[in-house]
């Protein structure tokens, strides 16, 4: 039986979603198929949609995997079981056969918080980037919406599938569907920079918000923004945003494939 | 001269406020008085509107010292450079010679957040109580309401001053001047239970909010839960909500004495 389930974990202590050598530290698939293991007395490999880096958190994040026994429901207690607290099953469903987490998915949403203040807030400090500020959000705004679209967003990023030591290297096109750069409805203080596209490259979300933000504190005009992704060239001001700032809040799948509750 | 700061902190790490003897752990007043001997070359003790316990949060504590030098701003940047990130001075200021933290407060302000949902959500988990639900909101605010005005809570706590071994009693009567009980505008699977009250019983708000939870379950009626509170006896269902939810949101003082930025 082909399952699907629908994670959340709070990055801060994982060396990344993808299981690494065990010296880089614990991973969120680790942790995971280690509790798939103890489950299901056998190795149960996963796949996931999106491969979030070291830090970065996730409320929608979606995985895939063959399971001999047992069916969804009882998948999602099994595993919230056995999982840290960091680590939540949110719902879990069976699939089609050939439906696979990462290749089955049509696009990716995340979402990155900016706290615009000169004092740290120690109860949102692992999920936000600080910033002393001000910023100019409706120019953050405008430069977004020129990411609309298909584009080459090699300035922002590296393809997954680049291998250099066999000089190949992956190509560097998405079509971003949503864009949102906007102060937070919840908390007044913050920005939330929304981005949904068919894929995103390595450091793709925070490439484009430290890139973003030099264009808030008035130090990049909009057209400067423009200009340097259409240069394609990762030669520029922009430094990535912090991880702990980003959250993979949502994977879009063909309509009928998975119905999360809720 | 004499200095109100205005602390925030994520009380998860810490055995609680108060200074204790270091086998107990780390606690938030240790850090800070450590901070402070660093910067000034001398002991100097705070003192602190409320003495939270462990596992228990604030963004609106308030602490007070005698410092021989250094204006306020110039405490806060430094304070804010010697602390770990999980204590912030959000301000600072200078007040009369006679304020103290603690004997100058009229009020405290707590929030206690109760997420209902089956399933734990990992970027939350440090901040709220989880319960599966369904709750009664308009249940637990009905009972709530019970609580305003002055009444004896020795049903929902002890008194701080209590010195067993000597056979004293603190007095166990407070105002709750305000309380509110609703779910949260933010988060849509959230309950918030707001208390102000001139001052609180050890372990008060988690035992009302547990008591409270009782109540929205179903499984204790608005007038069972008033009966407890006017038997003045701490041998009731009951039991105190876990610390992780509870957070000092703020102190009261006399008008004009301090005035937070913001």
């Amino acid at each position: 039986m082909n399952i699907a389930a629908l994670v959340a974990y709070d990055g801060t202590r994982f060396a990344g979603f993808q299981r690494q050598a065990a010296d880089k530290g614990p991973t969120v698939q680790g942790e995971i198929e280690a509790a798939l293991q103890r489950i299901a007395g056998e190795a149960i490999p996963i796949e996931a949609a999106g491969r979030t880096d070291s830090g970065v958190h996730a409320t929608g994040q979606v995985i895939s995997f063959q399971a001999r026994k047992l069916d969804a429901a009882t998948w999602r207690r099994a595993l919230n079981a056995h999982l840290p607290e960091d680590i939540a099953i949110r719902a879990a469903q069976p699939v089609p056969d050939d439906f696979r987490a990462r290749w089955s998915a049509q696009a990716r949403s995340y979402r990155y918080r900016i706290l615009v203040d000169a004092t740290r807030s120690p109860l949102r400090e692992r999920y936000v980037w600080r910033v002393p500020g001000p910023l100019d959000v409706e120019a953050m705004a405008a430069a977004a919406a020129t990411l609309l679209g298909t584009h080459d967003f090699g300035a922002f990023g590296s393809s997954p599938r680049d291998q250099p030591k066999l000089g190949i290297r992956g190509h560097t096109v998405r079509t971003m569907r949503v864009v949102r750069c906007d102060w937070s409805a919840a908390a007044l203080d913050e920005v939330e920079c929304d981005f949904t596209a068919d894929g995103f490259l390595s450091g793709m979300v925070r490439r484009l918000v430290g890139t973003l933000a030099l264009v808030g504190a008035g130090k990049l005009a909009v057209a400067a923004f423009q200009a340097i992704l259409e240069a394609r060239d990762k030669a520029h001001p922009g430094a990535a945003a912090p991880a702990r700032g980003l959250c993979l809040t949502g994977v879009t799948y063909p309509a009928g494939l998975v119905d999360w509750p809720g």
